[in-house]
This record gives C-alpha cells, structure tokens and sequence, in this order.
C-alpha cells in the first residue's frame, strides 16, 4: 500500500500522503487501492480539496518524510 | 497526546484527527500540544481550509473512529 501510494503522492507521516493528482489519476488510484485494502478491515480516509490556495499547510516540529524507516 | 487532540478535535484514523477549531481554540491546542511534544523527534501537521465546502471528505472501507483499540 505503501508502495502504491507514493507512485502517486507524497509520503507525509505514517500513514498520510498527499498531493495533486487530475480526477482521472485519483481514480486510478483508488482502483489500485480496492484491490489490495480488505474493505471490512482497513480504511482509507480521502481530503480533497479543489484548490490548493484553499488549504493552508502548517508542520511543527520534525518533517518525517525522508525517514524511510518508520512505516 | 490522543487524550488532548480528543478534547478539542475528532479522531479519524491512527494518529489523524479531525475538527473544525475558532483560531483561539487551535491556538489553545497548539499550545498543549508543543509543551508534550519533542520537538526534535516529533511531528505534527496541520491542514486547514477556512471553509469546510472546500474541503471534501470521503471514505472507503471501515471508518475506524470507534475503535479505541488502535493507537
């Protein structure tokens, strides 16, 4: 999953990704993710927001996202 | 930290929460959050959308937020 993720997003922090993607990227996707998630088990939570002016980023602390080691 | 974000936002998933917080409120939680945290070896993130019409939120598979179990 982890893996799958990041040829589309950015690996943020444990189990967080993020980035842009077109509509038809996001379906993809999501179809990739179907078919490796067990639906009454995991869960997969998606924010979207349509533009990115409209979604303010802050991080405080350590960035973990070049830390390979810890998913 | 799970029992301070719990009191000011909703726990999605892991270590992810979620809420809507007056700028005071976050403030308020940022605060709390930074005198637990290590800021050398911890991180958090913050998205913010000043609207909530501009951020969409979708779910597949089992929502995780009932189960006190997994963090």
């Amino acid at each position: 999953m982890l893996k799958l993720c990041r040829q589309y997003l950015n690996w943020i922090q444990n189990s967080v990704f993020e980035g842009e993607l077109t509509r038809v990227k996001l379906d993809e996707l999501l179809h990739k993710i179907k078919v490796i998630m067990k639906e009454d088990k995991d869960s997969i939570i998606i924010f979207k927001s349509r533009q990115e002016k409209w979604l303010e980023k802050e991080v405080i602390g350590r960035e973990k996202n070049n830390l390979d080691n810890i998913l």
